[in-house]
């Protein structure tokens, strides 16, 4: 057994008007709970500091850059971190990333036990458009915002396991998952925030946006064999309302705990690392069984070409 | 609108002792009842001409090339393809394929509306090992009996739709679902015969195990927004369970129409082609989000290398 004491630290809605330090602050009382409940690592949602901004069309760059953090730690998330050290426990949680040369980003970082930022990841797979489209009720302009992450899928070893990260939309694509997989993934990590509505189709159910949420962990962490850890902002933020859906995956893609509510809430469950073995060990041993000579257009081709247009698959 | 009406025609048990003639009946009256219901496609399971063969330990050459079909169509399958034609429906089904090199393969095959084959595949993920394994309850020896298929996975216009194939444990990798839908997919047919417990783990419920077939097809509907038909050999062989678990998966993810029996059974549902054109446009839009320069490993890298080991993600 290798356990891990995850706590997915699910945030209800932030409002624009909330400041960082008040963010902040709900961060820490759930950081402080999960140390009570004796937890090694605690995972929050993506852009953890403020309201998902990128539903608002602006045009300053002064007023977009506001919602950026050109430092991690800063002056508003020291109290986390000071706390993440002191307690013992690793953290992971999302922002938005203005780099010194000015670029942006949507990204997440984790620490060790000791506070010390051991990874970062940038957001590969950006939702979304960059213009606003009148076509739909709310807008969702990632593409415009936040450039796609130049740091591909790293794993690291921390807590005696080797973890990785991703964002929100990652989540949706099998490529995600299957990279850390090559690299011996145990347990990857996700914020997210999701739209309870489909801003392409208003009448899509809201049950089948969480079963959709819901399939793809399930699927990726049984395919690659790794806990998945993922973790909703939830709740109505000026009026927009995210979907929940916390949830802790096994790596034999059942879900082992959720959570209950749109709100602040922990999800806590002790991960056996040593649980991602078997099915490494037996019908996922990509070893034996992954056919890479089959699978070019993958890594080859972006987007879907049909036959008529493409000489692969033409031939009978 | 483009609806194809497809019957899923899962299959009850096969003994050993049964032969082709034998089997060939039911699937003709399968077929029948098809027709009868105007259908457009019927499909059948993998290896439905014959026992799972490949539990059983062989090693004399004749006693193997038993189960193989030299030719198709061949006297024994030629009813189906006359009746298949003379109906103007389409069929796919599962055999042993013995080519005139000798070379053997887990095959399936597709025909046009006029009985022609139009679409040929060869399985590539196969599954179990090549020699006896004490360990094991029962065997899975694939690995024995075939070699990987060297087709690739091709789509096919048929229908007035694109179609592709796949077969049994193919259907757990999401990399077969991906390179059809590199292609523009909007049918993926499979045929399986899955045991109905893990040859590794007595332990594990047979209600995980129908959980894992759901999950990886409709992920792998959903996550390329293409219909799913996958259709079971069902029931107990010789003493062996197999799952049933039939079922269509709309492309996006949810299940149509299931099987409720483990015989001989027709799962019908008129499936619109056009419903894959929603998510192909939006949040699958391959060529809107896909960011290959980050998938490398997935064709560079068959088995799993943990960080220390790797350059890879070990930078930070």
């Amino acid at each position: 057994m290798r356990l891990v004491k995850v706590a997915a630290a699910q945030m209800g809605p932030i409002q624009k008007a909330d400041d960082r330090q008040t963010v902040v602050a709900r961060m820490v009382e759930l950081l402080r709970k999960a140390a009570e409940a004796g937890c090694d690592l605690v995972v929050y949602p993506e852009l953890a500091l403020t309201t998902f901004f990128p539903r608002w069309y602006m045009t300053s760059e002064d007023e977009v850059d506001a919602w950026f953090e050109t430092e991690m730690p800063n002056e508003a998330t020291r109290p986390l971190f000071e706390l993440a050290a002191a307690s013992r426990i690793a953290i992971s949680f999302g922002y938005a990333e203005r780099t010194p040369e000015g670029r942006h980003f949507n990204t997440a970082i984790m620490t060790d036990r000791a506070g010390r930022i051991i990874g970062r990841y940038r957001k590969i797979h950006l939702p979304g458009h960059r213009e606003v489209d009148p076509a739909r009720p709310h807008q969702h302009l990632e593409k415009r915002y936040f450039e796609p992450g130049d740091l591909g899928f790293p794993v690291w070893r921390n807590l005696d396991g080797i973890l990785g990260m991703c964002i929100c939309n990652d989540r949706r694509w099998p490529e995600t998952y299957r990279v850390m997989g090559l690299q011996g993934v145990e347990m990857i990590v996700l914020g997210y925030n999701t739209p309870a509505t489909n801003s392409h189709a208003a009448d899509e159910p809201p049950a089948r946006r969480l079963f959709h949420h819901r399939l793809v962990i399930q699927a990726g962490a049984y395919q690659n064999s790794t806990w998945v850890v993922a973790v909703a902002k939830a709740g109505t933020e000026d009026g927009h309302p995210l979907f929940g859906g916390t949830a802790i995956v096994h790596p034999n893609g059942e879900i082992v705990a959720e959570a209950q509510t749109l709100e602040d809430e922990l999800v806590v469950h002790a991960c056996d690392l040593d649980a991602t073995r078997f099915g490494k060990a037996t019908i996922f041993d990509f070893a034996a069984h992954r056919r890479i000579e089959h699978y070019g257009l993958i890594t080859s081709r972006t987007g879907a070409i049909p036959p008529e247009q493409a000489a692969h698959g033409t031939k009978e």
